[in-house]
């Protein structure tokens, strides 16, 4: 069956074009996807695919169920937009202004709704049953997967698979790992509540300044000296806010930045360490400190046994050639809460275009269409190892 | 003759309150004074002064030629607010928003005119010439007394004294020192130009929010490593602005702030060494820095005779009990400029109200209006002092 | 016939044990083991197994040509101890005042050596040739490996295996991974050349105790800014020597340290990024520095194949239940020049004594002796496995 | 009278010169000054002048009591050697291997001595009593004046006088300021107590060398943002002893250093704030840290009106052209102890040998034999001033 439902894939090509273009020139930022949601609907409802929509906002689960007894797998696409003008002169540019599917995320919903119409013709057929989530705000914490799963997207199901499709990876080329696959990235602000006064007169203040020059070079500290070498992990200070007056020393100084890991405890100790560090350098100078942290997506696990399925087996999905045991990528997904709840693995599929090499999130962003059968194919590879497995 | 122009500067008590409450009433901000200007220009019109006005802005020079030779002495008041919104619940309470004369100009500006009229009356009797400046300007460096000197200020005058209203400062009280009595004041703008990025990528980065760090911990070893002891130096950054996503890492950061010194040598020193220091951190960065120095102030620097006019014998001077040497200011003042150029000395002259203990520069700052003919007599001793040495 | 051979191994066990405690008792610290090269060259004799000793140093290598062709295999143990004073209460406690076998390579050695006694019996029924490569100064750089390799020791050896006896590991277990498994170990020593002075007049000189808290500061920004997060490194200062009157600022400050890496590129960039970091202290300071970096030893690279026969073969190994694919060790070892050469692995043979947890190098390290057969067939598998690849 | 005695104190020159020359060849480390205590015991009885010895250790005091009444006052004179190696080529270099007058106490010594013998001559007509301190172990603390001190050395002692030659001012000059004329000078020594281990492995650590890393560069802090600006400070760290392996990390660090100040008030703050970095720092690890601070010496405080009678009247001085009003000096003296107790001065006498600048404590230090004599009748000018105040 597996080869007829491939063919099919083959032969949905340009309707999956069309439905990443249609999207590309619509998108709509996280949370406030409304219309994609919508147009998601309408394309089950014409494959007459039974689903479930408003799953922990705007999301949307459809499940075909198989002819043939099985275990139920579900695969997942996100489909918001990012906040960044266009740049490409493309005739299915973006018409939203200042919002652009620049992640790929227009392809990922293609992509899984040609999964669902191929494999919606051989549904008799079919071991098991396929769950299809469509997952909205990807790309801002605390995301659409959480609350999707806390509304029962997982319900009844056995496994996960995801993918992303990779603008800087080549075509017919997938990049898996097992363990940790995607960073745990969490946000933090810190705020220095020190005591101002005239710039002349800095021994009657608690100036903030100095304390966040301290923690700028202490913080650092933590990654190359207090947590396991092993350990990889990044402490960024993006944004210092302070002072308005250049001769008037501030009350306060603000500070927000990134934390990313690869392991939980790591993550623990590095809020810890960070209390200690503000602690110490507040308490030198009879001043005070907030550290706000907030925790983002957590690291994206990969199960051993689902990620030898690509390891091993991955160059039996017709397109892909090249299977690369990556290391980690210190960027974050939410697809990690798929993996916390259930087994599952989550890679990336090779989009790179020849010569346009352009990152994520990047304003020329853009993604190899013909990767689109080979990531369907790549998903439906998952589904169907985990079968025998 | 002194005797009766110290009496009739008693006389003329009532005249000084009423001048500096309207003033006060109607304070305006760094050159905008041209109304502030136009009655100073009134009542010297009203006294029969002959006076030049326009001189480098709103610059006002009066002169009184005394019927018996001698030389020629300028006494200085400087007449700007500030942009304070006024906190005192007072009858002649500022009528314009968010301007305060907040800095006790109002009153510097009553004496003077008082001055001038005490000693209109005794003209004939007066040895050597009597110069009035009223200067505009003073709390926004580049202030009113460099233009004013550059447009014949100072022509044809062999000395200057000056005096400020000291609102912490008791009654009857004179505080000033020989040498360095106010600070140089100067202004810099430090931009680090590193190279962005994403925050989970620092290694592809020159991260200029390090490199402040670095730099706010390192500047200060200037100070207290770089620079004699013996000479007192403040450099202390009062604004930092970096980035504007806690994930992403910024261009570049801003850092502003203010050095004060008492020398300058030790001016030129810490210019150095801030570039040597920025220099330092950017080459081991690959990255670049730019320094914007801007030279505010100079120093105060009292000449030691006519200090001693004071220190020495001001009690002579009716209302004064005590002189105090005290030690230098750390905050700035344009006469600067005048003692450059000719001999001369700037003191203190105590203003508290007792019990309303405000700084210059406060919302609820006040003066006692009981220093104004205090001021007057102490601004006249240094005219006649001179005309003796 | 590897039946036969393990089942001669046991039988050696007293053996083993016996010339273990031997060298125990009679430990030689790099570059010094003459005795050790004699005991060895007699067991050989005795074996009449044929060798070539004083190779790069006290080096041995001796060879058996099995009786079958196949291909030439070489094992290696290392015979040097460590300047630490023994702590044990043991009847063959070290024998040498301050010298002991505080990391195991007694046991390499009476290991390797049952290894030939073993498969000489069988030299008839062996497919290729078995290499035994005794190696001396393993524990102090530049080691002893480097030497042997260019006086040939690999002269005609296709591949290469090893195993430490790993004292915190449990029996019965090996600890290997893929690709870097133990880390390059580089030392450096930083002279900062400032200008002392008197205590009391920091301005007159270029201080640099100053520089060394910048440096030990900055450096850490090496590892935690300026290489990828992904790539494991440490760079630890472990001594500093500055000064010698509390109230003198001294000329030059000295510090001492390691740097350790998987990654040559990391290394290079290390070195690279040092000399900024150090420049950019001094320039600031018109002082100057000096970096001696001397680079040690590089990375254990376990190669692919040779390592699968572990990780995935292991626990054919008699006596071997878990096979654990375990993180890289930032300690060094000189193994790594023989795996630059050929290909081969390097793993850890659990060794703990339960109850007795000292890490190697301890004063109260000691190797469960019953993991020296275990070893032994440990290595055996390599040859083996190498055999039919 | 002052006359004649000045006249006998040029007549005594050659005099002088043999003490002092003598006393150079002999010199003794401080509390070892036994023979320099007898020579000068010898003098004082060949003089006829009573006096008491072992006060307060080696320390001498001699008496003359004038035939009129008048103020008891006393002249001081240090007598102790330094460790240095005399590098000058004179005749009457340092027999003492490794021990030199490098300070010129040599020359005090004479001075004093000189001044006894011409006073002596006059005793009948002299108003008061003059008594003559003759102090060991003036360079190193605790040093010698606190002893004598308690010994009763200022017994009905109403005021007291010193100088020092010294080799860097020009004959004929004296150099003085009222008020802080030379500093407090303290000692300390930090520890960092954390956790040492393997050079690898810093996240099992708490690595006291960055500790010193941050308290290097944090306590510099103290001085410039947390005193005032006009108070002139100097926390230096001359020596740092950490470590014995370069990939150990150590247990601890040890950082010996000096403060100097001019105002106890700061010396209190700045011990203060030292604990508080210490304590930041080493919390912020989870750490300990000593710190031994050890007071010495209080800062010179000259008292107004005996400074005046060197600043106003000192060129009455036959001898002295010119009396400079110097800032401080960051050097200490145990002089302090005298001018705690009672009225006073302290002042420099001009020494140098034009064309050879070289330091106090400089192995080719040397002083102008010429300035013994002005130095003696400037001693006597406090002593007559103090008579008539």
């Amino acid at each position: 069956m597996w080869e007829k439902v491939y063919q099919k894939i083959d032969e949905l090509y340009d309707r999956m074009v069309e439905d990443r273009r249609y999207l590309h020139q619509y998108p709509e930022l996280s949370f406030e996807e409304k219309e994609t949601s919508n147009f998601i609907c309408r394309r089950y409802d014409e494959l007459g695919i039974p689903y479930k929509s408003n799953i922990g906002g705007y999301g949307l689960v459809a499940k075909i169920e198989g002819g043939k007894p099985g275990k139920t797998v579900a695969l997942r696409a996100d489909f918001d937009a990012l906040p960044i003008q266009e740049e490409n002169d493309v005739p299915y540019k973006s018409k939203a202004d200042g919002v652009m599917h620049a992640c790929g995320h227009d392809g990922h919903t293609a992509t899984l709704l040609a999964v669902a119409e191929a494999v919606k013709e051989f549904q008799d057929e079919l071991e098991g049953t396929m769950v299809f989530i469509h997952q909205p705000a990807e790309e801002y914490a605390p995301g659409g997967a959480k609350p999707m799963i806390e509304d029962g997207a997982l319900d009844g199901v056995d496994a996960v698979f995801g993918t992303h499709l990779w603008a800087t990876t080549p075509l017919h080329t997938i990049e898996i790992t097992k363990d940790a696959f995607m960073a745990g990235t969490d946000r933090f602000e810190i705020i220095f509540k020190g005591k101002g006064g005239h710039g002349a007169m800095p021994h009657q203040t608690k100036d903030p300044v100095v304390m966040t020059g301290q923690a700028i070079v202490e913080l650092q500290q933590i990654i190359s000296r207090r947590i396991d070498p092993l350990e990889p992990a990044v402490l960024t200070i993006g944004v210092i806010e302070s002072g308005e007056a250049f001769n008037v020393i501030p009350d306060t100084a603000t500070l927000k930045g990134t934390v990313r890991y690869l392991n939980k405890d790591v993550q623990e100790q590095i809020i810890d360490e960070m209390h200690k560090v503000l602690k110490g350098i507040t308490d030198s100078y009879g001043a005070e400190y907030e550290l706000d942290y907030f925790k983002g997506y957590p690291p994206v696990i990969n199960h051993d046994r689902e990620t030898d399925f690509y390891l091993e087996g991955g160059t039996e999905i017709p397109g892909i050639d090249t299977v690369t045991d990556v290391p980690p990528v210190m960027g974050g997904e939410d697809f990690a809460y798929y993996l916390e709840e259930r087994p599952g693995t989550y890679f990336f599929t090779g989009a790179n275009i020849e010569g346009h090499d352009y990152p994520h999130h990047h304003p020329k962003f853009n993604i190899n269409e013909k990767a689109l059968p080979i990531a369907a194919k790549a998903l439906l590879h998952g589904y169907k190892k985990y079968q025998k497995a």
